[in-house]
């Protein structure tokens, strides 16, 4: 008498995908979705239902299906029962002639924006308002299909490099890489913070499986309202060892970039060509000392250079600017940034301490990650702290790892919301967060 | 003159794997790891180093090698040259007869615990405390990479059944499901919180992508420190629409057991192996309703029914033995929970709203998953709310979703360090978590 499931439930519904693939025409089908816009046209009346993954032009006809179309509300759930025609100027090429429709659920109110509208020409800070349903829209929810996409081809392509997948803990105690701009809370008493970055963990990791990565949520309290920071994103985050030096960790991010952009060229063609986006070449990536590039854009855009230890955010762009224009090339390496801009960990060229074995990865003018080779003898660690007044003792568990041997390492985070928007030309961070934090913003 | 990246460097070293595949017997190779253990018995030595995916065992023969084994410390990286012997009793079948060794790094001080012993019979007190080291240990290790696994086939299953992966955050805003138990912080002088679960958010998505999931930390400051409870742990989340009952959401986490267990076994089978793991049947999952279950506990074993509307963990325990007893069975899917014990979205059994459309699958007699239908009526949802007195100004963006309609829906929520307890049969879900956070422990 006992019940038992035995695996995913066949549907009756049938899929986009299953009536592209299969033989289906003039055929009777179930297919269900969100009725995404209704065009009543008298006699006959176009239903536009929303799937996953994409429209489907469904015809109503008066007198041959056994409903009212005048009962039917957008953004209604249905079930919807026809045959399927060829039709060229339909979305997939085919239509549903209704039969008959099954409401599974009603909305209370029509929608107060133009979700249905292909561009819904509001504002950004409107969209995000109404986020919740405003990510309905097929463009607003194809942004985010692509960024799912880079995920995946984070993950797979480390995994094929014999990477291993960690998850570290968020909630951590204060003291760490510390600073203003961190998230403190409560810990049952304790003074705790949140994950600026997995950096020691990671490195701690590198001890285990020689190479790990992790996506997950990093936090930075920063209180500059800007289009490119957010305060609570998405980290994509590797570190590896046995490394010769930090080329090694630029080299894995270019075989990174060159396996996702195929990735998405094969399995996310139809978002990538809805937002209009061209992939960007991959195939080689140029890399160019930070001083170097101070130099080539002082000199090529005639601008004074102020501080020759820092990049600002327009020198950023300019650098991006020259890379396009001298060698048509979107995304360009920085290496060898100053110490002084650098946190304790980083190991410094021995060529020349003021300067560290590191990088950031520019793409069209935008830091979309920062990496590089991290210090591994612990005599080196304890000597760098010193030199910062910092406190051993603050991070005993972290020093552990270098007390007890590790092998020379580096790694890299990527900002997923920064790389999602670059690749979507989009202005503001905040259009690639599907729910962003910033300053002001909490909810939804 | 400009310098390119082009892709992942090639390296010299060779890997296992690749000696294990290629013609390597009698050629020289070189091959990188940690030093795990040196067995020096006096002209010979053995030196096990330790690499990701396996320990390879070298042999050292004085004046045949151009270093002094004596100078060579456990934990430091190197890079060792020799030639590829057959060797049946060397754990890949193969070992490396040293000619020269190169030192990448060394280790300050020697290891305090056992990590390169097979079992460390070190308490887990004690190993948790060295957590940043004793994972070094390949019993430790063997646990994640499992655990890794689980994810993987979370991810890949459901996203061959279409579901949209997705990354919602994590701090949020007051109010929500609440209660005594979030973690709170201020965020730019608001109130916020810390996430329980991504429940309003993957909701929210479904009327986006239909199907959705997300693998993410989540929060809970629950002050009891149990063997089963973590105060951060990964929430293996999915939401799905269009369903017609709750049942279909039990049959895809059937359907995403069966498929994890296998990719357990054609994939991690080395892992599995060491730690002496057999894997649970999941061919069929015997379900049982919430009533029956206490019923059936109750009559078998003996046992009063103190509360009708709750389930003590003993009766869980018990529920798993008697399925184990009576059916060969380590899951059991348990139906229809009070509604006084399920959050206020839960769908009520319309047969009987004491009930729920919900359940719990139990693993070995431990809940490690929580599930069901979730209402979609707007109306419905508020009238729930306003019987709770909850305030719809509180969730006002989530309530949003109702309001403009959903589909029929739901989802689960499966906790990744308690599944992997119970497959590894370890009795402490501290086992089970990298760096686990509990009542007393932020580090490390």
């Amino acid at each position: 008498m006992m019940e038992f499931l035995t695996g995913v439930k066949q549907k009756e519904t049938v899929g986009i995908q299953e009536i592209l693939e299969g033989d289906y025409k003039g055929k009777c089908v179930k297919i269900n979705g969100a009725v995404h816009n209704i065009r009543d046209m008298g006699d006959v009346a176009f239903l536009i239902l929303r799937k996953a993954d994409g429209l489907v032009q469904c015809v109503y006809e008066e007198g041959k299906t056994d409903f009212n179309i005048k009962e039917l509300k957008e953004e209604s759930a249905i079930e919807a029962s026809g045959v399927v025609a060829m039709e060229e100027r339909a979305p997939f090429g085919f239509e549903i002639r209704l039969k008959s429709v099954r409401v599974l659920s009603k909305p209370d109110e029509v929608l107060p924006i133009a979700v249905n509208k292909y561009k819904m020409h509001t504002s950004l800070e409107a969209r995000l308002a109404m986020r919740p349903v405003s990510l309905r829209n097929v463009r607003e929810r194809a942004k985010f299909r692509i960024q799912e996409g880079l995920v995946r081809g984070f993950r797979d392509f480390l995994h094929s490099q014999g990477f291993t997948e960690i998850h570290t803990p968020k909630i951590v105690a204060r003291g760490a890489e510390g600073g203003s701009n961190v998230f403190r809370l409560d810990y049952f008493n304790k003074k705790a913070e949140l994950g600026q970055s997995p950096q020691f963990y990671k490195q701690t990791m590198v001890g285990v499986y020689d190479r790990v990565f992790e996506v997950a949520p990093v936090f930075r309290a920063e209180k500059h309202n800007t289009t490119r920071h957010l305060n609570e994103y998405i980290g994509l985050d590797f570190e590896m060892g046995y490394i010769d030096g930090f080329e090694d960790v630029m080299a894995m991010e270019t075989g990174f970039l060159q396996y996702t952009m195929e990735l998405l060229e094969r399995e996310y063609h139809k978002e990538l060509k809805m937002l209009d986006v061209s992939l960007p070449a991959v195939d080689k990536i140029p890399s160019v000392r930070f001083d170097k590039a101070k130099e080539l854009v002082s000199e090529k855009y005639n601008r004074k250079i102020k501080n020759p230890y820092d990049l600002e955010p327009e020198e950023e762009l300019l650098i991006g600017r020259y890379f396009k224009e001298e060698y048509d090339r979107d995304f360009v390496f920085v290496t060898h940034y100053p110490a002084k801009k650098r946190p304790f960990y980083a190991m410094e060229d021995p060529a020349d301490p003021r300067f560290t074995l590191s990088f950031d990865l520019l793409f069209k003018g935008l830091e979309v990650t920062t990496g590089g080779q991290r210090i591994h003898d612990y005599q080196e660690i304890l000597a760098k702290m010193e030199k910062r007044h910092m406190e051993p003792e603050d991070i005993a568990s972290y020093l552990m790892i270098f007390k007890y041997g590790m092998p020379p390492h580096g790694g890299l985070g990527i900002g997923l919301e920064r790389l999602t928007m670059r690749l979507l030309d989009e202005q503001n961070v905040r259009e690639t967060s599907l729910f962003p934090r910033d300053v002001t913003r909490l909810e939804p």
